[in-house]
């Protein structure tokens, strides 16, 4: 069994916390939290043992009559590895603790990549992982853009691609996060800083990026040209993508028509919180003209990456290879839709 | 067993279906669809059998290569009572169809009072329903308000109940509704149509509402005033609302700040779609000053009516009181948080 | 001639140097900014001098190849009163250095009352400006309300008035302000503090408000009751607001259902960055039941302040009386739909 | 002096119509309008004749004590040539009506490419209009498109354009278009019929788009990928669409971050409406890598068409030149930031 611990638990670290204690071959020893505020009630809810993120807000706690089972350095003692899912800019500043403690660690997107001594995604560098002290599960747009081009590239040779992030503003429960009335060059510069993190999965893939922020909360959407090295037709391409375990083709048929359809979709699949851990292609919109592939994916910022933090664990503590540890994790969470 | 039709499996219908199929004394006999879109996906994963609701798209179906059990008729001749999910407007114009299989139905809010013999709500109407031909559920928003106000009213009485109904412009999966960046007054005229729908469920009781339409998907916001016949302090008003089932105080200290956090607190419990049955009130808004009672509510729009309908199915079809029905539909579907 | 300063110019401070400058009585002696953005250009489209707000970026300036006319010391000794419309809050930290100044100065609505000794609304409290050194022009809500409640209780006397403010979120230049998709109890505690800050208008008459947040950019929306003393049908109470100045019926017969088409009506007017001075009173929604007035109203919070600022500029450097000076203002404005 | 009507006084009627009357070489006979709204009020105080678009709406003005100078046919024949500025689709059905007056029409992007003889932009295909009968200036987004487009093909050659068009979902004033929370492919098929309508005016160009809608009213935001067929720097690339009288670079240094900022900036030039006539491309995003160009441009779709129907109507009625009428349009209205 490997024990793991969850450090932080907000919408990643909830996510990452359901998905290990759902792992036969893993135990969830608890998580942390920086505050006593409502996700406390759902770590009792669920049996989860729960530890102070911060020593000095212990207190906080008693007030408020919630138990602790420690402070973040007992969980820290009790773990095989700790999943960090604090504030994107915080992971780095645990990363020193959980050195002291010698505790391998995975980190989370919103850290840069010198956080860790390998950035993971299962489908394209499940290796680079193994054995390591330090892992960064990539961004949940990287991990997308890596599912969707490493077969394209595989299969097909890219050439290069050119991807448009529409991405969403802040997270459903984020009510500070703008912008209202507007779509925002994020950065302005063009191309942005996830074609580079794409390269720390696929490092020789030529991928040029451009980031525009947008009044939603539900996904983010990405308009992707691919200019292949050979021509497919669109139905080859179609297949491609249908036989990839996190991709989820949308039905043309099925009138889905946006994100908030495609959320009901997954509440209609039983889904727990709605996830949709899978890109989801559209599949009416994948089209190559000539060596242009072009389509949009949407994804599910608050879940995609949460199947890959599962695998990522079996990287670092086990010698499990990818192809059984990603089957195990998509049958345990129900991947594939 | 009381046998039970839905007639319209969207956005009200899947969930009654669900609620429905988990009551020990109903058997949901199968639901209707228009046509052949995702939510079929959806009733076959329940295993629910599935009914053309209009005859002349039965093609559609076939051309999709879905089964069908039959057509909306052959529903209606199967059960003790169907329930109406149609789009609004259109269970006015399904009523003769249900008549004319003499099939005991049950509508919802989007139409008018006229449609039914009477209007429901379980709190301050159940027995209205007793053994009646049609019977309508009041809307989400009008079943807030009667629920909020009933025990107000028993309690302390109501000289005057003034509120502004801040409406979500659309559910999360219409993308073809608005508005975008607009607070519509909607009705421009006030008081709006609310306060006589309230008066079908309390009809003694002097309401005024006020009605905007925002741009929002995820619940709708009450802001309510009612002016009391006698001066309770806060905490007694919070005391009783604690009280009622169908009512849960929103914590102050738990850090929820508005709808998102909201659903996602029905998510971490573990909630089906999210759903909030009861009215949220904020706990940390009730106020009382002279006679003057304030408060705001949250209403989940998709989720308030159901446990509704399937008390009003009890009160048609049995002698189940309202007690015992309420009790039933709140263990069975986890009511209560 | 008014020596007149506006320290600030950003959303508000670029209306009031506007103002300002369009009354035969006053002189802009300047603005400052904290940047060189794009404000820059605007200011010196106009022929307006520049000052730095803050001594240590005059270099900021000079790399961007701006001249200024001095900085902010210079530009007070210059003047006869500063108008302060730095954000919300800075306005407080400034003001030792206005008195260090020997400057008079108008704060605004971001600032507590504690920072001047006297709240200023024209139609309510001119006179209380009358040479005083500090002045507080009260927020844009409170300035709506005050112009509402103020003719209500001299004719009909008010009982209670109740007020719900769905605010707008952020500005519509404003990108990082939210919320995206939640109506946003805010503060949570009910009444907010925008009754009593009405009271420092209008001292003795009961108001209470509920505030909410929305993710709209145009206008904020009060639905509006007020318990009146007296009964009057909703005719009179239409024709007595119409005759206020500062109040803008919005014609039933207009086909003007919201902000955006409001903001298009003054668009069409010429108004000057389709602002709208006036309150927005839907004529619709003006309803009496028994001594219960209801109706919505629209405020342009970036436009409302603004003839007050004008106004309370003459009230503290003049004796020219509230009447005379309303009306200077309203006409060199073109105040008045 | 050429005679022109408008017909249809919406959102780009009310702009074509206030253009028109700016030129000196033409006269604006008279609008229609379908309805008296407050449009009606917009074009009183402009001092426009007003006719009624629909003969049998002739009464409702009557009602409304609106003055009309005549129905439809009456300004048809008193026109060289009308501006239909109907809803999209209904300029189809006005055709034959133009027809049968002899009336030579410029029709609006909304209208399908067949319903005149030639699509119209400045820039790219000002001759194609020369002495037509029936003329359609290509929508906000082609219009850009072109703009952008022909310089770059022109100077070094367009391989191959790509973009993501990310429309907003409705014009301000329109409160019941979506969508409010969702990003929509829209159409969801790949390559979008955007590409196509860029063809009417430069046929030869290699160019696929990808359309969403988003929840934003202010502008449509472009992202751009042109491989060229040289491979200039960018800033050789910036420099060249500095030259372009219809491009405005958004400086880098302007702190100008959406679309929100872009119009206050027009708003602070004394620009009508806060109309942004000018594609704006961010400068801050212009870049070269290899051939490939990259860059986000904005729309601001009241607008960018207004200079052209200008351009459109001397095309079609003088022999003045594309340059001169592109310069005087330019000056007359001050196009060029
Ligand atoms: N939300 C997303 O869409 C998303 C997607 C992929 C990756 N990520 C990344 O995941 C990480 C977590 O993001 P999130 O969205 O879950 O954030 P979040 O704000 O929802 O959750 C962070 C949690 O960490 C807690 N916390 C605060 N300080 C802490 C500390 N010092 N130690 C431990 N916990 C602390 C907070 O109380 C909160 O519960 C970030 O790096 C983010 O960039 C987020
Ligand atoms: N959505 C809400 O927030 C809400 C809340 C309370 C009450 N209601 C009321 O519930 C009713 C249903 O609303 P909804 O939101 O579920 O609508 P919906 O559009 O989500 O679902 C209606 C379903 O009925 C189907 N349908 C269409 N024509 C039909 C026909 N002739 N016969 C049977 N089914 C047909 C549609 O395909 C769709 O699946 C309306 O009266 C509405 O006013 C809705
Ligand atoms: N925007 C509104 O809706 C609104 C309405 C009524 C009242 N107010 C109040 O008006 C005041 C100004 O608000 P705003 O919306 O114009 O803000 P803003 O952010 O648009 O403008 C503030 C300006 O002040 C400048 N500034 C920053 N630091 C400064 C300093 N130390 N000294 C001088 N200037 C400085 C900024 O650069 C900016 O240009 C606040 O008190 C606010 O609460 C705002
Ligand atoms: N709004 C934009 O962003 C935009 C941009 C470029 C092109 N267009 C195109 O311009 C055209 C007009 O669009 P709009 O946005 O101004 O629409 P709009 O709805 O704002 O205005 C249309 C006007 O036409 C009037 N009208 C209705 N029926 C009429 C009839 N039978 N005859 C004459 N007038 C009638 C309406 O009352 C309204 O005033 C459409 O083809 C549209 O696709 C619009």
């Amino acid at each position: 069994m490997i024990r793991v611990g969850v450090n932080g638990y907000g919408t990643i670290g909830k996510r990452v916390a359901d998905a290990v204690a759902a792992q036969p071959d893993m135990t969830l020893v608890g998580v942390t939290k920086a505050s006593p505020d409502y996700g406390v009630e759902a770590a009792a809810r669920r049996g989860y043992d729960l530890y102070a993120a911060v020593e000095d807000r212990v207190e906080d706690f008693a007030a408020a009559g919630v138990d602790l089972s420690g402070i973040l350095g007992d969980l820290l003692d009790a773990v095989d590895v700790v999943v960090d899912c604090a504030p994107s800019g915080v992971g780095e500043r645990n990363a020193p603790v959980y050195e002291a403690h010698d505790t391998p660690a995975i980190f989370q997107g919103g850290e840069d990549a010198a956080v860790a001594e390998a950035s993971f995604n299962a489908r394209g560098r499940f290796e680079a992982a193994r054995g390591a002290d330090a892992v960064r599960v990539v961004s949940c747009n990287t991990t997308a853009l890596s599912r969707l081009l490493a077969p394209l590239d595989e299969t097909y040779g890219v050439e290069k691609a050119r991807v448009t992030l529409v991405r969403r503003g802040g997270d459903p429960s984020e009510t500070d996060r703008g912008p209202i009335n507007d779509i925002v060059p994020d950065p302005a510069a063009v191309p942005s800083h996830h074609g580079p993190d794409v390269n720390e999965i696929l490092p020789d893939l030529p991928v040029d990026t451009a980031a525009l922020k947008a009044p939603v909360t539900g996904m983010h959407t990405h308009s992707v040209n691919v200019t292949l090295e050979s021509d497919p037709d669109s139905g080859a391409v179609r297949d491609l993508l249908a036989d990839e375990d996190r991709i989820f083709l949308v039905p043309e048929a099925a009138g889905i028509d946006g994100a908030g359809a495609l959320k009901e979709y997954a509440a209609d699949a039983g889904r727990p919180r709605g996830d949709l851990w899978e890109n989801c292609v559209w599949e009416e919109s994948i089209s190559v003209t000539g060596r242009d592939l072009y389509l949009f994916q949407n994804v599910h910022q608050e879940a995609d990456v949460v199947p890959e933090n599962v695998d990522a664990i079996r990287a670092m503590t086990t010698d499990v290879d990818a192809a059984e540890s990603v089957a195990r994790t998509n049958e345990t969470l129900g991947v594939g839709l």
